[in-house]
């Protein structure tokens, strides 16, 4: 997207380390953003951005123009199931916009990986789901969540937040780590699970945030989970403010 | 899909002399059939097509297994505006399957020419949309209609034709030649290129055919036209007993 931070940046590190030539896109990409989305306002320094690129090694920064990924509307990639809830419910369209431009800077970047974020979970599941179902020749690597001293995770969003709400901010990756601690702690059944979720989202709440959802989830099919599984994760999206914030941990 | 005949054949020739390499598929998709259409009972025969193809030369054949290609509910690519009429409206979500499994396949065999018939012409353009619209990395090479001397196209399903049928099939390709002629004679308005549409339409219906569609389209936008433009073809769709036919002829 844009708006680069230390997230994009160490994903960027990391392809340096492990590939021969490393390319990396920049495009704020419309047509995963609804309407009464943030398409305006998110952050684009094309110069801040390139030298940030430069300076970790990037061979090649692809920057194209929206008319020239989309002259026109075009053929649109619907990845089902893995997309139904969370993001995919919250932001009708988002997932479509997303698989598409991912699909198409895959055709014309080639790329033999592509490093991806753990911070966006159910678009790294979307993104594997596509490459797997459309067969496509490339392998997907996904990469922690870079977070800043105090918790909250690197996202271009952050710029939006006030004093105040920045403060707050932390309270998300807090709770997640409290949730998952104490589902972690005892063998729960489906009552205590929600019990659990249930006393995170009112803290969030009570603190200020508007919680979207706070759930745990399978990783393979992103469907909510009523206990502790094999390959599970904690989501959440509150918004504080203007500003929506997603953060998610393993399990 | 199969049941080759000399269209494929002739495909697979055109790409035994142009390519070092030719791979072909075996492969009746499920996922372009709708409910109560012919999957079940569409021609399948591997030994012979298997035999076809080495006798023309072809390197390889593709034969996956429909659980190999489709082991779940998975991604579909979406091509609009080009599928909403004709094969698009008769048979809802067939493109979507088309456009589908040819990515799968693009993506599994990694061509650097594809070849396609005519015969089918609005998935043709479904296909050269979609690689337009997803920067896909390979050239499609679209191939005449092959023809029975009497003018029928060739088909895969025309051996579903009773005796009687086949003795009146080329009618199609009569009317749509006949009709052709007519629309280039003169510069029509739209009145009179409706009238010559309808005489061929009901030509065939009076010869017991069950037209689906006759008509005057861009060969750009798949739209139906009025005039005879730069780029334009006639289409038909009609039902003789249990058998669809489809034809075209390009102005």
């Amino acid at each position: 997207m844009g708006g680069y931070h230390e997230g994009h940046l160490q994903l960027m590190r990391t392809a340096r380390a492990e590939c021969d030539r490393v390319v990396v896109s920049l495009f704020v990409n419309p047509t995963q953003f609804g309407a009464g989305e943030d398409f305006a306002r998110y952050p684009r320094d094309l110069k801040r951005d390139a030298q940030l690129a430069e300076q970790v090694g990037v061979d090649l920064l692809f920057v194209p123009a929206v008319e020239e990924m989309y002259p026109r509307a075009g053929t649109m990639v619907h990845v089902p199931l893995v997309t139904t809830h969370w993001e995919g419910a919250a932001r009708p369209g988002h997932f479509e916009g997303v698989a598409t431009i991912v699909c198409k800077l895959f055709n014309i970047v080639g790329p033999d990986v592509a490093y991806f974020g753990l911070k966006d979970l159910q678009q790294c599941r979307v993104i594997t789901r596509m490459v797997e179902d459309l067969d496509m020749r490339l392998s997907i690597s996904l990469q922690p969540t870079v977070r800043e001293s105090d918790g909250l995770a690197m996202s271009s969003r952050n710029a939006y937040l006030t004093e105040e709400e920045r403060e707050l901010a932390p309270m998300v990756f807090q709770q997640l780590t409290l949730s998952k601690q104490m589902l972690k702690s005892a063998k729960m059944g489906g009552d205590q699970v929600e019990e659990v979720l249930r006393h995170s989202r009112s803290t969030l709440e009570d603190s200020g945030f508007r919680v979207d959802y706070f759930e745990l989830i399978d990783l393979e099919t992103t469907q909510p989970l009523r206990s502790v599984g094999m390959e599970c994760a904690l989501v959440v999206a509150a918004k504080l403010g203007k500003t929506r914030l997603i953060d998610n941990v393993l399990l």
